[in-house]
C-alpha cells in the first residue's frame, strides 16, 4: 500500500476509468426492477434485494465489509489505516427508485462511494470509510420518504411504522418480514465513530447545464411550502352571461397564476409552481364556478419562502375582492430549510477546484437523504449535471466526463478531509 | 263571443290570473320525470308521454284540438275566426329537459301559448294559433338539439337518424317504436298556411335582471364558436427548475386566459369562455408540460365572432412564442347567428309597451327553437327575466309579475298581429 500523495494526472486517469466502470454499473442495476418494461424499485422489495447481491462483490473487491442493517440499507465499510477508533466519513444515497425511473437517480451517488474507495487502489486513509446505500428515500412503496436515513440516525416512531402500501402490508409488518430473511442484520444506527457525510447527485435540475458547469455544491436544501387553494365564483351559461357580469373562478385563478410566476420571478432564488388545477363543473359552455388548484414554493431561507407564500396568497385575496368572489387557502405543508456545514462545502469546493473544473454554490429545491443526515452530521453535497434536467425519467442521464470530473474531485476530498481532520480533530459534529 | 277589442285593464287582470296559473301548471309538469329525485325528460320519454297527457285538457278546455305529430311534438290548434284557409301565427317552445332541470326553461313558452289562447276567452282572431310543445330542444337523450324543431320544418336526414342514445337505441329506432303506439300520428310538417312565429323563454342569463326589466325582445341568435387548445411546454421538476429555465404550460394558458377576458370585455356584445381545463402530468411538485383547455366565443354579428376567434387565437400563438413553447388550436364547431323578423321584433317591441312595461333589444347567446324555424318563418322572441340568470338547474325561477307582464304583453302581441296581417296579407314568410 502506498502512502505517497496520488497526483492529480493519476486521479484524473483513475477517474476516467472508474467513470466508465460506474456507468456501466448503473446500466446492470437499472435492470433489478420489481415492474417488467420499467424501472421501479421500493423498499425491502425483491429487486431492492437483487441490487444488493449485485452490489456486494464489487464492495468486497474493492476491500470492503459489506452487509445490510435491520432496514435495508446497503452498508459497506472501508477500514481506517489507524484502525477501528479512528473517524469516519459517510458516502451516501439511496438505491430505491420512483415508478418509471432513470437510472442514476441515487443509485449514482452510492456507486460513487464504491469508486472513491476504488479509486484509493487500496490506500488507507486515517479514517473509516461507509458507504451506505439507503433503502427508501423517494417514498415510493409507503409514501413516505427518507425511510432508510431516517431509521439511521433515529428510531421510526410507532405511527410512522403503521402506514400502509398499496397491498395494506404496514412498515413494521415489512420490517418484520425482512429481519426473518435477514436474521443477522443489525438495528440501524449511526456508527459512535461517524463524523461526515457526504452525498453526490444528478442534480434533477437545468441549472448546472444552463451555466455549462459539470459540478456544483449544495449550500443548502430548499425551504419548501405547498398550499391548496379553491377559487368560489358562480358558474353560469357562457353564452348568456356578459363579461361585466360574470364571477368567473377561472378567469381569477389565471389573473393570480400570472401574479405566481411574476413574483417568484422578481426574487432571486424563489421558485413558485401551480401544477393541479381543476375548473368545476367544467362544462365547455359553462363559466367556472369552483377553481381548485395546488402551489408550491421554496426557497434556500425560511424566511423568503414563506415572505413569499404570504405574499402569493394576498395577491390571491385580492385578485377575488376586486371581482366579486372568495379564495379559501390552506398551507397543508411547510418543510424548513437545511444548511450543509461551511466547512465541509469548503472542502467539497477546493475538492473540485483541484481538479480544474469550476463549480458553483447552489441551493437543492429537491429533498435529499443529505437532508436527513445533515441534523445530525456536518454534511456536504455535490451535484453533477442533469442534461436537460430530466430525471424521474428513463431519459435521465449524466455525461461519462462529468462522472469523471466528479470522481476526480472526489479523490482530492478524501484527501483534503484527511487534513481537516489532523487540524480539527475527529469531533467534526455540529 | 265577443268581438269587442279587450282594454287593457281586463288584460292585466286577466294575465295575473293567467300568471298563477301557468306557475302551477309549471309545478305540476315538474313532476313528470324519467329519473327520480330531479327533473329529467328527455325526447319520446315515458315522462314526455305523462306531460301530454297532462296537457291534452288543458288545451281542449281552451276550445283547441290537440294532438301529437310522428317526433312527438305536441300539437294544438285554436280556429281563426276565418275559416281553415287563415293564416296561423304558431306559438312554441320546448317540453324535454336537460338533467336536474329546473322548472320553466322551455315548458314555460308551451304554456304561455296555451295561456294566451285562454286569455282570449273564446274571442277568435282572423288567424288560427298553434301551439306546439317541441319534443327535443336541449338535445339531451341523443347528444343532438333541436330534433323537434327541425323534424317541423325540414326532413330528418339519415345520418342523424342514426344516432344512438345511452343504450344503442338509434333516433330511427325510437321514431319506429313511437310511431307504433300512435299509429294515427301525422307526419311533422309545417301548415302551409303559417305565418309566423312566437316564442316565449326564461332569459337563462342575468342581463334582464341586471337592468331591471321584467321582458327582452331577442333581436338575434349568437354566433358561435368553440375550440379545442393545447399549450405544449416542458414538464419539470417544481423545485429544481429556476423560473427563468421553465417553459410552464399552465403558466402560458393563465396568461392567455387573461387575455381571452380583456379581449371580450373590450367589445360590446362578445362573450368568452374558457370553462375546462387541465394540466399534465398534475403532480403538485411538477411544471405543467402540457395543458388543454376549451374556448367558446359568441356574438350577435358572424365577423364579429370570428374576428374575436381569431384575436384570441393569435393571442395565444403570440404568447407561446415568446415563452419559447407551441400550442395547437382547432375550431371544431361554428355557427352562423340567426337574426330574428324587424317586424316581428317591432310588433313584440310595441306590446310590450301597451302594457307599460319597459323592454330592451338583446342577443340570445344561448340556441333556441327559434333559432331553427327563423330560417322559415318571420319569427320573434321574447324573453322573461330569470333571477339569478339562474338555468338548467333545479333552482331555476322566474316572477309571477313577470309571468303576468309576458301574458300582458302576448294578448297585445295577438291583436297587433292581426292588425299586421290585415295590412301585409297573410304572406309574411321571408
Amino acid at each position: 500500500m502506498s502512502t505517497v500523495v496520488t497526483t492529480d494526472t493519476v486521479r484524473a486517469a483513475i477517474a476516467r476509468d472508474g467513470a466508465g466502470t460506474l456507468l456501466a454499473r448503473c446500466g446492470a442495476l437499472a435492470k433489478c426492477t420489481d415492474k417488467s418494461g420499467e424501472l421501479l424499485r421500493t423498499f425491502l422489495s425483491p429487486a431492492m434485494e437483487q441490487v444488493h447481491q449485485r452490489m456486494r462483490p464489487w464492495f468486497e473487491a474493492a476491500g470492503m465489509t459489506v452487509g445490510a442493517d435491520r432496514v435495508g440499507n446497503l452498508r459497506a465499510i472501508y477500514p481506517s489505516i489507524s484502525g477501528d477508533d479512528s473517524p469516519r466519513l459517510l458516502i451516501a444515497s439511496h438505491l430505491d427508485t420512483v415508478p418509471n425511473a432513470g437510472a442514476y437517480d441515487g443509485v449514482l451517488g452510492v456507486l460513487m462511494g464504491l469508486a472513491l474507495v476504488e479509486g484509493l487502489g487500496g490506500r488507507q486513509l486515517p479514517y473509516s470509510i461507509e458507504v451506505i446505500g439507503f433503502s427508501d428515500e423517494e417514498g415510493t412503496r409507503f409514501g413516505l420518504p427518507f425511510i432508510g436515513s431516517r431509521a439511521l440516525v433515529s428510531r421510526l416512531d410507532e405511527a410512522l411504522l403503521k402506514n400502509k402500501d398499496a397491498s395494506g402490508t404496514t412498515i413494521s409488518e415489512a420490517l418484520r418480514d425482512y429481519g426473518a430473511v435477514h436474521p443477522d442484520s443489525p438495528e440501524p444506527s449511526l456508527a459512535p465513530s461517524a463524523s461526515a457525510y457526504l452525498e453526490f447527485h444528478i442534480e434533477q435540475g437545468p441549472v448546472l447545464e444552463s451555466k455549462g458547469l459539470a459540478l456544483g455544491i449544495v449550500e443548502s436544501l430548499a425551504s419548501q411550502s405547498r398550499c391548496h387553494l379553491a377559487f368560489y365564483g358562480f358558474a353560469g351559461h357562457a353564452g348568456t352571461t356578459p363579461m361585466i357580469l360574470r364571477r368567473d373562478a377561472l378567469a381569477a385563478a389565471a389573473e393570480w397564476m400570472t401574479r405566481v410566476e411574476m413574483i417568484a420571478s422578481d426574487v432571486e432564488g424563489l421558485v413558485a409552481t401551480v401544477g393541479q388545477i381543476s375548473a368545476e363543473p367544467g362544462g365547455v359552455n359553462v363559466i367556472p364556478g369552483v377553481v381548485r388548484c395546488s402551489l408550491d414554493v421554496r426557497h434556500a431561507e425560511d424566511a423568503a419562502c414563506s415572505a413569499a407564500v404570504k405574499a402569493i396568497l394576498n395577491e390571491a385575496r385580492a385578485i377575488v375582492a376586486r371581482r366579486g368572489i372568495t379564495v379559501e387557502a390552506e398551507e397543508y405543508h411547510t418543510q424548513p430549510a437545511v444548511h450543509l456545514d461551511p466547512t465541509m462545502i469548503a472542502i467539497a469546493e477546493t475538492s473540485v477546484r483541484q481538479t480544474g473544473y469550476t463549480s458553483m454554490r447552489m441551493t437543492s429545491g429537491a429533498g435529499h437523504d443529505a437532508m436527513v443526515i445533515a441534523r445530525h452530521l456536518p454534511s456536504a453535497m455535490i451535484f453533477l449535471r442533469n442534461p436537460g434536467g430530466i430525471s424521474h425519467h428513463p431519459d435521465e442521464s449524466v455525461l461519462e466526463t462529468d462522472v469523471a470530473a466528479a470522481i476526480h474531485a472526489g479523490l482530492c476530498f478524501l484527501d483534503e478531509f484527511a487534513l481537516l481532520l489532523r487540524k480539527k480533530g475527529s469531533d467534526l459534529r455540529v
